[in-house]
């Protein structure tokens, strides 16, 4: 078994968005030696996450922001700082996941993308890729 | 290590619905080399998901699916095809997920059996599976 | 490629609380004789989850309670139970984890702890660790 690790920086714009790092991940596979595996993608934050929906029309990456803002609206709660609704967001959506790998061929559908979903930017985020398998 | 791969479709009914897969996964595991590990779950869809919740009553999938549907009703958002809310409930449960392997023992509690989540259907979709372990 | 595995048990004292398990997952990996992978967390049960966030201020957690309360109240639906929301919850926040390792160091954010959520206590909980990599 190989393992290879590789991490990168995001900087988003926003308190609320998506961005898409399916590009980055790809890129990483295939500089890789893996032929059949997964790779293992982690945030290391608490008010951010990592998420895989459709890669075709922005407005679905728009609709679910909304969808989850006005579930979980921005308001006061115990925690001083305020965005308390950025760390519900985070635990719900997750902050890792893995994609299986054949041959090659990252196993996406064709309709996913992979997104870090930012819930209390702008801030710079983090990513930590690491990539198991046989060579 | 060793890695096996397997795949298999699944025809969903409804819009929305839960259909029990654990069969599936378990006669994989069975069926492979692997004697400690861990087998992962894959889809590749964006409207379905996974989870793992309770295999003996079947009002628990019915139950979750109504609160699910309650929080994010089927309404008109920026997305033209119209399931907006069939993609936010994909990314809020997830599309993939792990099950420890020890000594062939699929470690799953009594009470869990594992799902595809169909949000927007009736569709044919297709679950990966990826057993990865110790002969 | 190294396995190893491990358990233990959770005695939860309310019937929604979060539990902080990241110093018995840190002991475990210091134990093992991995050096770079990772280690996966698998909760058993259909009323409580695990997940990842801030381990600074209790109030955090509070509030992500507090939250999904909110959403989904304890209320009567068709499972003659009575503990729906706690299986939607379990479904929401996920049953299972991966958490990387480099060099000995698991690459938890400066934020991030790790916590079972209990959703329908007091109950006697297991969290089932298994740890994989190269030592």
């Amino acid at each position: 078994m190989k393992i290879e690790t590789f991490n990168f920086s995001v900087r988003t714009a926003k308190r609320e968005e998506f961005i898409d790092i399916t590009d980055e991940v790809l890129e990483f596979v295939k500089k890789s030696s893996i032929d059949t595996g997964w790779v293992k993608i982690f945030v290391p934050h608490t008010t951010a996450a990592i998420t895989i929906n459709e890669n075709a029309d922005v407005d679905v990456q728009r609709d679910i922001i909304k969808i989850l803002s006005t579930l979980i609206p921005k308001a006061h709660y115990a925690h001083a700082e305020g965005n308390s609704d950025a760390h519900a967001k985070s635990t719900i959506i997750g902050c890792q996941l893995d994609i299986l790998i054949e041959n090659k061929v990252v196993m996406l559908g064709q309709w996913q993308g992979i997104y870090l979903c930012e819930f209390d930017g702008p801030r710079t985020r983090r990513v930590d890729l690491m990539i198991v398998g046989n060579a």
